[in-house]
């Protein structure tokens, strides 16, 4: 008996989620149910994906993950199970959820479900909610051993996965740019591509002052100094300060006020961050 | 030991499911408990209701839900457990709860709860919260086994519970007039009260125009025609979409966009849809 | 085996719960584990020492809270773990997340934790997470019976803990006055720290109109009479009502509507509310 964790973007105002407990629930009265989160932006399959890598390392190998942002119901994408390196499994449409995993975790296997088996029962005519009916379904037969990862369906090819675009951080003239991947949204922190190791690569240190710019296509946003702090205890209150976040990288936060709302700081490919020495 | 499921209107920003739940875990710590939603509009009786018939059928015979929508708390409303066809157990304040698993589900025998047995030791004072004090309370001792149904209470007619209003859809000149039940409130689609079989009745398959008619009592909101879809898929982004939702009911969306919030549609007995052929 | 309960100012719509969870079910797949609320107001301390008293009696003695709002983090606030006096166990940043506690639970013992045990291991680096890698790791290595309350490190004396100010309610010239300590966010009611036993000891009884004034700091923003009522249904929907709350104290609320919301109110020590009998 494996834990079952689910995410999606259905929020929790309705019943969508308890349905897809309810059929868990049923599949095997002993399994453990939990959530990631439910509350991704509707359609947002950058976020689902980056949460996954926020989370699922934590996790026991043999967890097995449903995460359902789907804006494809119902078209011909694939519905596959990703077997990672730590051991985990994730169920998900092959829409791009699984690449930051791909990328950061390493995925071991992938086979597509065969929903001519995995499917709840009865519900051949329901087009829309496969959240419910094929993914919550096969994760809890899989988590409850009553299937095992070669009978989720025919092996596919690990370089078949549909993959989102991610830019890299580069280092140049003693900069290094990345992209603001996601926001801390209740803190109002920035979250970036930049490594931990970047920074150290280039001699900057605890305590050091660096200069952060953040430009959205060609339009600046913001140019300023500030610490990069073991934690935000070393700045004051108000101050900004550049730290390393829970997943080794670069994060930029006002301690105690949201970065974010104060600049109007978007997230994805667009939205470039230079960090470097201070120049002062 | 069955699963117990809770509703409510209380939100979880604060201390009142958990202390539901403390209750709960206090009466019998092998417990296993779940929640539909919190976020039920507060004394949206409607809402609370419908939530219920979204969520129920998909979960195992014996499953005890406890229901906490309650703006009468305090007054002579009696507080009821009806056991469904099939087999599940709604814990409730007897104010409407139940119309739609009466009407859809079909509700076995009902029994008011004696809060002369039923009820949290030493809260004999406490008028606002029967959720903990009466509600968790039976609904984890009937979940445990701890009392049966018979245990609750004596019985009383079924034809005796509170309903709402419920208007039933109408077919005339080929038309079909419903109403907006509710909201699937993140993805902004609209779930109205007609079958699917209605439609297919008249004839109308999937990929067939049809044209949607929208008013608030005399008031004309909205009428385009649009696809009839198997899925949001089948359609452009941005484009509106009769199909049919998880509970077998037409539904009307526009493919990631809000098509409540773009009409500004609302819910209730007095929003008409009507749906039909495409005249073009 | 214990139940563990959570509480965080995380909110639900990131990874940063589920990690913890993480941690705990990676800790032992046997834990019972449950949240409190995560929607504290960003490092309102303040509401998170309330929400605490709100729940913690309803749960069995032995159960362990983990309460994780941290605006200190890595500055040099100590982390503890409190037993009460009801045989609940709190771990917590020692910022004044006990006030509440310790004043109306009462605590027995408190022990400093000891981070160069009690810390998930590998994570010496992260420097802004100790909700997951100390906080959860304890919790539920204690709840696990991993390690016993002494295991947690060397003990401290109760009153060496953070207190944050609280204001008693005073009587004078056949007047109550106290402050705004929380809100029932969702249905916009107003809680004091007024306990029932005072109005009893003024003789008013339930039915008696009373007279409710409130100001922040010297303004006056409100003044009316209105029912001392056992519950909401004993007023009109749409009139105000003094009421006793699920904790004993004296609340006031609109009937269906939200009494904060309709006059602007907040909580804290500058907010005062004074009680009295009507004058007409």
């Amino acid at each position: 008996m494996q834990p079952l964790v689910f995410q999606s973007d259905f929020g929790l105002g309705d019943g969508a989620v308890c349905a897809m407990y309810g059929v868990a629930e049923s599949v095997d009265p002993a399994l453990r149910l939990f959530d990631l989160t439910h509350d991704i932006e509707p359609y947002n399959i950058w976020e689902g994906s980056y949460r996954l890598i926020q989370t699922i390392s934590y996790w026991p190998a043999g967890t097995v993950f449903v995460s359902v942002v789907d804006p494809g119901v119902g078209s011909t994408r694939r519905s596959v199970a990703a077997l990672t390196k730590g051991g985990q499994v994730i169920i998900t449409p092959d829409n791009g959820t699984l690449t930051h995993t791909l990328r950061l975790v390493g995925i071991e296997s992938v086979r597509e479900i065969d929903e001519s088996v995995n499917r709840l029962p009865h519900t051949g005519e329901a087009y829309t909610f496969h959240g419910r009916d094929i993914y919550a379904y096969t994760g809890a037969r899989l988590a409850s051993g009553k299937i095992d990862f070669s009978g989720i369906g025919p092996e596919v090819p690990v370089d078949s996965l549909v993959c989102l675009p991610i830019v890299d951080p580069e280092s140049a003239d003693g900069q290094i740019t990345g992209t603001i991947d996601v926001l801390d949204v209740r803190f109002g922190s920035i979250w970036t591509n930049i490594p931990h190791s970047m920074l150290k690569d280039m001699g900057i240190k605890y305590g050091d002052r660096v200069q952060i710019t953040i430009r959205n296509d060609t339009r600046s946003l913001y140019r300023n100094t500030m610490t990069f702090a073991r934690s935000f205890a070393e700045v004051f209150v108000g101050e900004p300060l550049a730290y390393i976040n829970s997943l080794d990288y670069v994060a930029v936060a006002i301690n105690q006020g949201s970065f974010a709302r104060a600049y109007n700081i978007g997230t994805g490919n667009s939205w470039h961050i230079t960090i470097g020495p201070s120049p002062y």
